[in-house]
């Protein structure tokens, strides 16, 4: 079932040349099979042009990294939601550290994926974005603080207070929204101190797609959100 | 053979809905159907997202429509070099009016493609443009006047000077650099005209993508192209 | 008193002719004696090269039209919270849709004026964006549907609506916020409305800079505003 | 008289708080005074909020560090080359690395500052896309290596072959072109082995903004300046 539900991990392949074409199908397919071992919820997130293999090839959610606001037409270079849809992803993330877009932008490519049926992880770089972006209504909101992407050091760990923070302003705003996080994530001990803190899944990037053993740091981290999801609060 | 070769015709499939997924690898089977009944050189741009597919399915060059100027790495939503060229796409459009670059990008594109083994169009909206873009050295620049996009009113016969300019202009520059014009043409009658003023093929979208007989438009076009290449200067 | 107080008149000159150099402080003259006169509110929003002596040359609040999120230092170009506050300015627009920030750099300007002790007055599109904007803590939000603006058809009478829903969305959100509209506005009636409809001044531009008459539509639109304020809901 | 002319420092003032407003103004008054007592060509670069009282109180050329390629109009937070005009700039650095645009916009700029009497100096980041911006025909290029600005470390003496291989390629493109360059430079000498290496000025920044002692800096680069300009190739 390509179903997004928290509690969830999502790997982000970004443009790694470890995880593009066929490393990319590859690694995909390790995520698959965690997925299934463990009965835990893990989606892709693979570039653009591998959406399509991938997700004719796998069991579980795949994501875009982005899609653009426009709809279908003269937009040269464009990603579009249907585009997306028809390779067979199940939603997108959106406004990643690395691809920021305008707020008006986020907002049309929110109604623009619900309408199509796709789920939006939307991201935010501090709490305050993230209430901010949380009254545009997406189902998720991923806080990732960049200074952290991509260290090592876990946003769970080193600025745990980005997650409360981040929690607690949301629910002011719009208390439906799942709330993830990311920034740093690369052992089991920081996805479940994530969600003791009070998320219900990460997205990682790097820990993932740049580890010796894939797999092997796939099921730690797996293993981490079972812990994590068990003591939540 | 996909070999990108002039004089050829190169169809922008944009993001248009009659141009993506099924509908775009249909769209693709009937170019390459006219390039070998008619033996005219003929590539297909689709959407990142369909550039897999098609590519493993047709025999004809595959170009992508826009890269991004980065390595492959930690940027997500980014269309490298590396992932097209494994994707099967022979090379890419580059600085299309609707997907514009800084210039230190598109220098930076020209030669990470090149170093790639693919091929670049970068595209150019004035002659003194496009000559300026010359002296990167892409092996081909494409004159396309924003202005006539999408109008059905062919820059080969209502701007002819644009042309002609652009061809003196860049020869002054870089006269190894093969020049393709495109905007507003939809006829074989305009890639004719094209081609008497000194283009050696042309880039063509909606003519051919929203033309309710695709292969009928295409044959047009590759008649066109066939009459001009006998009567080039 | 250069003070930014509801219910209030916001003229941006933007960047025509007609309110540029010397005509932007005979403008802005014109401005001061109507507030003046009719002892109205209104604030200028010069472009950033006429700030300075505007602002040493009336006695009414002067903006600035767009911040840069940056702080001071190597920024080739940019436009500082520091340098527009040493010119004289009391505060700025910021995300007006003819110069669209992304999120995280709202939130970095609204910061960084606040600190500075000089207001911010983010425009918003749509209701779902001003009110996603309210929760980064401006004390102002414009809203100004992009569509109207320099049509002539005030956003108060041919979409009331997106006012009241404006008004809706952002006291759910952050009560705290003052709200002001803008677009298509050009006469008293139109800003009368505005102010029945719970907005709390307006954003006006064309209608005021390129009036033959640049004194009476002020006059006018003045007359509109405390009409309108004595009817407020 | 505020005329550009080869050989000449020009003093990039970004927007450092060092030369932001009345320390703007002192900055200007200092490099006036190098100007006439040593009997060199200096401009200044001022933010755009201090260009107006700079150019007023000064008898050097004063340019704005960018101007936007669209006409006067409805474009909140531009900056116009009508508006740096009537200021009293007498051109404008356009794409410094810090403030980058497309090329149709360089080209845009160039073309309007050119019809309206304004000099432009056309920042490039490598010889590549300095030869290729020549083709716009801008009367001045300023070569800046990036990954050299504010370090102290002169483009002239570090990385001689820039300046030398921007020469060579800008001669073969448009050998009207008055070459400048700039990045790391800080003293005399550094000046001196630009000009002995074919450039005809220098784009100075930190160098000065930043000095202890500003008259005590830009005298040394102006000597440096009368040193090289005799030995000139």
């Amino acid at each position: 079932m390509k179903v997004l539900e928290p509690p969830l991990i999502i790997v982000n392949f970004k443009t790694y040349l470890e995880a593009t074409g066929r490393r990319a199908l590859e690694l995909a397919k390790r995520c698959e099979k965690v997925a299934k071992e463990l009965r835990v919820n893990v989606a892709v997130a693979p570039q653009a042009v591998d959406i399509a293999v991938i997700a004719s090839s796998v069991s579980i959610p795949v994501l875009a990294q982005h899609v653009d606001p426009h709809p279908p037409g003269a937009y040269t270079g464009g990603v579009t939601v249907e585009a997306i849809k028809e390779a067979g992803a199940v939603g997108t993330l959106v406004n990643h550290s690395e691809k920021r877009l305008r707020i008006d932008e986020i907002d049309e490519v929110v109604k623009r994926a619900k309408s199509a049926g796709l789920e939006v992880i939307v991201c935010a770089s501090t709490p305050e974005v993230a209430a901010s972006l949380s009254a545009l209504k997406p189902r998720f909101i991923a806080i990732e603080p960049p200074e952290l992407i991509g260290t090592g050091r876990a946003v769970s760990k080193v600025r745990p207070e980005v997650i409360t923070d981040t929690i607690k302003l949301i629910k002011q705003v719009n208390p439906e929204v799942v709330i993830i996080c990311g920034a740093g994530i690369t052992s089991g001990e920081d996805v479940e101190a994530a969600l003791r803190l009070g998320a219900q899944g990460v997205l990682v990037a790097s820990g993932v797609v740049k580890a010796k053993d894939q797999e092997g740091a796939l099921k730690d981290l797996a293993n981490g959100l079972l812990r994590g999801a068990k003591s939540r609060p």
